[in-house]
């Protein structure tokens, strides 16, 4: 058939203005807590629970004012009944006087709260399994035992005059009967959160989506969400949650946490400030979070993963010819995320066969040479044949520009301008652990 | 108020049978393709856009070769107008004779559709940015060129009897009735699929939802979707627009491409397996994940992320007591993957502060002495103490129950069985790129 007899006429609208933010809420979503968020940093409780944390007392210390200077509303530690260290911790970060509230976290048990409420938290968060699988495997307490558990400790905690949270745990899978009904009973006797929590990572959006816009409508009370990562949705579910009325979200920095961990500070920070970019940057201390997972990364010994959302060493590097050609152009092509809100660059990568003349034109202004945009296209053919034969870097790029320059006889216009603007080749930028290319 | 007037006692349905997957898609999805899900693997053509990425002939060979093993449906290439060398490799992969079919990612375009279509290629990819960002930044182009342009080349490549997808660029950031249309008409000429690309990584899942069922409203034939991770959505995102009726996602190993890369394989395939197991059990080889990570992570000089799904060096390492408690009571309390579906292992961490008895007295079986649970809580307090003060590793352990034990006077049962099981220290299984504890 006919090109031209068979498509459609399209209307034209580049030019037509955005009036609000295409990445932000729904604003079908009255319940959406998207501009309205609150974060739990968990790095000291859900964190400690990673393979390969050992916090000692000034650590703790040290993570606890960062977390408080980055702008988190409260601060999760781990019992004071895990350890006797675990309390003094406990007692000595309560003492700080940061503006972060502190947070313990326990099990629904009088046990464990008689204790927790004297370390001098200004809240308390209790955890039960409500899961068939916990209820058989773990506690093995039936619901009329949990609600009844819930309720002493509940009461016991708000006498005291502190912050109350009941979480079930393993959500997903429970009854949701039985989750509505325990929730609505908490909720009746004051609670201040309920909690969600994915304890296994098995939820997917819009599973989430469901159940929190569910309970949104059984309780009067926030709702906290925790979700863990095995399934690679962390971060996902807990924007969902957001949109479906949750208020506080649990993390940790870098996601740290049992098995690979929940969804983490950073990464949350790249989903809510495409969403509520004022809200987000008014808040907290964005320039911030490469500092603060560069102090808990080297406290658990592991890399930074080399595709973390906003640090991770290529997180603002473009390579393809054609990508570099519009972010030359305007940014927002091909980025959702500025770089310089969180205290980062943005890189051309150009020293590759995939470069393109736009590319390696930029480069020949930052060298300071003086080429026509014919000229440029010959000097990027040349780059492009070596770079099928090996790995390029900046040094190759530029001896076969100046080369072709100096066969030219054309004379620098200024002196050379030695420093390296953002768009300098990202074999500059890798990080210190990740190894560079040859 | 008291706790015996105001809780409502709550039903009890633990021993209740479970009739479905409760992590399966929803019954009520029924244009959703969760169960019947193909896989566009990219680390060949999105994963050469990488910041590190180098791959010659024989390393993209042994690549292509190891995801066509694995079982991917499809394999994209880069363009073979991107360069000489790259146009011959792309000529080579097809001559393979792979299960997989290969495709080509090409600029809507006549000169480059005249070379891909010669490659021997099954299929070409085609692809134009649709955006007001990338139309003014980019091509310079109006949607009435566009959809000139793209009947051109679609019925070109048809002629030739391959395969054509016709995709969108930058999907969420362009007018929907554009897209609608020009969708439209590609689908009345005959693609085999269109494409919706998040190419800045600013969508959400329910926005994902939205237009996936949208558009397939609108077109009969399959829609294929393509996700970056700039906001760390790109698992979450493919598997809501699965859900949505979208029939392929665009993966590459690692998630590797532009920025921080997109959609995963390993990611999907631990998100896939919860939702559709025999599905994914059946069609993809999961135990060569780990294989094919690591091939690619050498090829371009990365560490596989400390907490990627599945092969993450804590993925199955469970550390908090109460969690090694249940673990060790049915896996299922705390997992959602089975390590053994992807060649992998469990680990319980019991050599820290956090640990409990139970985890303990595994390790007492392990070791094959004979205590009673009392003497086991006895020892616990001490391992928990020495782990108050720094971090513990097997030997520790090891040597408080043995001099515990040795102190007890009573005899060792049975040989000592020096092979641990699975349950045995994280640390000993820490990837050797990740530094262990000390």
């Amino acid at each position: 058939m006919s090109a031209n007899n068979e498509f459609q006429s399209v209307t034209e609208s580049a030019t037509a203005p955005t009036t609000s933010n295409p990445y932000g809420p729904n604003p079908a979503d009255y319940l959406s807590n998207v501009k309205n968020f609150q974060l739990i940093d968990s790095t000291l409780r859900e964190g400690e629970q990673f393979a390969n944390s050992f916090f000692d007392t000034e650590k703790k210390i040290e993570i606890a004012r960062a977390l408080d200077d980055f702008g988190v509303d409260y601060i999760e530690l781990t019992s004071p009944v895990a350890s006797e260290q675990s309390k003094k911790d406990c007692e000595a970060i309560c003492k700080l006087g940061l503006k972060a509230k502190i947070l313990t976290h326990i099990r629904c048990h009088m046990d464990d709260a008689r204790v927790a409420v004297e370390t001098g938290v200004d809240g308390v968060d209790v955890v039960i399994g409500t899961s068939k699988f916990l209820r058989q495997y773990s506690h093995g307490k039936d619901m009329n035992y949990i609600a009844k558990s819930a309720v002493e400790v509940i009461e016991f905690v708000k006498s005291k005059g502190i912050e109350i949270r009941f979480s079930s745990e393993d959500s997903f899978r429970s009854d949701l009967v039985d989750l509505l009904n325990i929730y609505k009973t908490v909720d009746k006797i004051g609670v201040n959160r309920v909690g969600i929590a994915d304890t296994v990572g098995c939820a997917n959006p819009r599973q989430v989506y469901e159940l929190v816009r569910t309970l949104k409508s059984v309780v009067s009370c926030d709702i906290e969400c925790h979700f863990h990562n095995d399934t690679g949705c962390a971060i996902a579910n807990a924007y969902t949650a957001l949109e479906g009325g949750a208020r506080l979200i649990d993390v940790s920095v870098l996601g740290i946490g049992e098995r690979n961990g929940i969804t983490p500070l950073g990464g949350l920070m790249a989903r809510m400030i495409v969403a509520a970019p004022e809200y987000v940057k008014s808040k907290y201390k964005l320039h911030k979070i490469r500092d603060i997972e560069n102090l808990v990364a080297d406290a658990v010994e592991v890399n930074i993963p080399f595709n973390n959302p906003i640090t991770g060493f290529c997180a603002f590097t473009h390579k393809a010819g054609i990508h570099a050609k519009a972010i030359l152009a305007n940014p927002s092509t091909y980025e959702i995320l500025d770089p310089h809100d969180f205290g980062m660059k943005r890189y051309i990568h150009f020293a590759n066969r995939l470069t393109g003349w736009n590319a390696i034109k930029s480069r020949v202004d930052q060298l300071n040479l003086n080429l026509t945009d014919t000229q440029v296209k010959e000097v990027t053919v040349k780059i492009k044949k070596l770079g099928d034969v090996r790995p390029l870097n900046i040094d190759d790029v530029d001896s076969i520009i100046k080369d072709f320059h100096a066969e030219l006889g054309t004379p620098i216009l200024k002196p050379v301008n030695t420093g390296l603007n953002d768009l300098e080749n990202s074999n500059g930028h890798a990080s210190k652990k990740v190894k560079t290319s040859k």
